[in-house]
């Protein structure tokens, strides 16, 4: 039995600790905080900055939110026709979009659910890079897993499928970006207890800033062309196109009246589309193109 | 009962039409013509637009695709289980994006379906103005009502409310522009044949050229400043947002494996998103989101 109080503490800490660890990198744009409080119960902290020497915009946030269990949830809960029965849902969610195309853009998210006898813990990192290099998505692949095997050794490829099979935009026949890690509804099972699973996500969460901010240093000088500007912004229209047809969490937001300037902060600053673009033969682009794809085995 | 080929023959020529018509005002672009074939029968005729004086993106498609009914339309076809019968889905859909922010984005669809016992007309206008200038909108609005007039003194008023219904962004409590006029499914029905529907429809196709030209002729050299550009890209964000999350012909389109880029013509070249963008007090952003609502009696 974990109180309420325990994983809210820690989602707010990792909050603080990612916004400062960001901030420090950048060495220009700072996060801007708005509270906010949600009529039926909770509310959030979200934090927003932009214009940064490394981040053009990004956003990480916070939100805690409870009170009567929502229909949609009853049945799943087990809950009783005429059972009272509260919920609860916290967590903390970000992506950044970088100034530089040579620089990945990152999402994470991790959460809890409370709902009449449902207790779960979900959430993942993945990474979107406009061009893909390999030594980057084999140091993004193989941290995860390292972070992972201190658990259990078949986390990670259980669950780096799982990021391969959702972020999938199923119109274009290609991965959001390399994927990473996804897992969701992580129960008490078996020898497993909540506090396993609330551990797990606690070390996930924790290992954000070894994850992304090694990508920051390696790519932040490198230069680049209005060219590779350009497809940036193609790219970053993808990740529009994901997040506003297929990502759960946007529309279950969307659609239950969530606040829709904290959701929809994962939306980029700006984003291109262009008709039928088909990269050049053997260009970066291509390559890029080619490798958005399930399946790779970026770790080594 | 109104052959295929007529009704194909008119939606091509319809898009002709359009597509002269629009490069003449534009004065400097020229539509690209794509023509693909779908593997289960039927195919489209894609036509893009860009980088033009006045149109920086835009596309004037025509499709006719045939072939066994899909099963989501088994049952309001009235099939019985193992009834083979086929499908046949034609029409026009356009969307134009200008360049100026003060010419207003407009968007058309007029369409044609027949299923077993099924068989309907569908369509609409509705325009998407970036700064609400209001002698435009009832100019607008007056040329779609005294087209629907010529054909049923009831049509605007139950046209134009079905627009505001459906052109509605829910998760921002607006509008996606001024509306115009929306229906589907109009089927013979009393008095009326499946042959005065296909006159009606060919006169809302035939009114485009006269509801666009002159708002563009009227707001082509309005100059422009660097902040009207960007609120434009806001709007333009919006539009997008409407497209991937709500509109049913691109779900529906990207959900049955039509032609990617051919649906998604309808996004913008270029669209920002902002995290809580508030206009100015009194200024013509603030103007333009305090008349996106429904119910607004624009027709004088």
């Amino acid at each position: 039995m974990i109180s309420k109080e325990s994983i809210e503490n820690y989602f707010q800490s990792l909050q603080d600790e990612i916004c400062n660890g960001l901030e420090k990198a950048d060495g220009k744009g700072n996060f801007q905080e708005d509270l906010w409080k949600r009529e039926a119960g909770g509310g959030g902290r979200t934090r927003i900055i932009s214009n940064g020497d490394v981040i053009e915009k990004g956003g990480v946030n916070f939100s805690s939110v409870f009170g009567p269990c929502p229909d949609f949830l009853r049945k799943e809960a087990g809950l009783a026709e005429n059972e009272e029965a509260e919920f609860h849902a916290t967590g903390v969610s970000l992506v950044i979009h970088p100034v530089n195309p040579m620089i990945p853009i990152i999402h994470m998210n991790v959460r809890y659910l409370k709902a009449g006898n449902l207790e779960w813990f979900g959430g993942g990192i993945d990474l979107t890079p406009h061009y893909i290099f390999e030594e980057d998505a084999t140091f993004f692949h193989n941290h995860l897993k390292s972070v992972c095997d201190t658990h259990n050794p078949a986390y990670y490829t259980e669950f780096k499928k799982w990021a391969d099979d959702y972020f999938f935009i199923k119109h274009r026949n290609e991965t959001r970006g390399i994927g990473g890690i996804f897992f969701d509804r992580l129960a008490a099972k078996d020898s497993i207890s909540i506090e396993d699973r609330f551990n797990f996500v606690q070390t996930i969460g924790n290992s954000f800033l070894g994850a992304y901010l090694p990508l920051i240093e390696k790519n932040r000088n490198k230069t680049y062309t209005e060219a590779n500007r350009q497809w940036q912004l193609l790219r970053r229209g993808r990740y529009v196109e994901f997040n506003l047809v297929y990502d759960r969490g946007t529309k279950f937001g969307l659609l239950t009246n969530g606040r829709t300037e904290s959701i929809l902060m994962s939306l980029p600053p700006t984003a291109c589309w262009e008709y039928m673009n088909i990269p050049g033969k053997d260009s970066l682009e291509e390559k890029t193109l080619s490798l958005l794809r399930k399946g790779i085995d970026w770790a080594k």
